[in-house]
């Protein structure tokens, strides 16, 4: 993994085409980006993948999608397991 | 993909837990089973697949996971193209 902060996008609470725009916009000058989220906001996280997809077809395709839980740490001062995902996006080759 | 629909777990409305009993009860007998959403229960999706795989640690593990878009007919009669995902689970080998 890069460890390059400016091919990573992370899914928070902004509009979801603030999160496509910023992807295309890195994938212009970077050979791969990653999408990350965690929580409800990895069904945005998708979202925002199959967007920047079509909106660029066929110029970009989908490399890997990860899946795993984080432990956090509540505001309640409890250890609660979140869902993540990472979705890796690059340039079609061929 | 096998055409054996007890293989698919198909993540609705019910509560979390009864996804994760359904998926470890069929992983009991299947080789690999696959857990499907889309739209925002994607998210549940993906939490399902972790407790699963958290409560058996370490009988199972992630096969794959593909994400993908759908056009659904919504209620007003317009399209609308919804996230899908698709985790497969499989028993670990070695």
């Amino acid at each position: 993994m890069s460890d390059n902060s400016r091919d990573i996008i992370f899914i928070g609470k902004k509009p979801l085409m603030t999160y496509v725009t910023a992807a295309i916009i890195q994938l212009a000058t970077q050979p791969m980006i990653t999408i990350k989220a965690r929580g409800l906001t990895t069904a945005i996280a998708i979202d925002v993948a199959q967007l920047v997809l079509s909106k660029t077809k066929p110029a970009f395709e989908i490399e890997n999608v990860k899946i795993g839980s984080e432990s956090l740490v509540a505001a309640d001062g409890r250890n609660r397991d979140v869902s993540t995902i990472d979705i890796s996006i690059k340039r079609t080759t061929g």
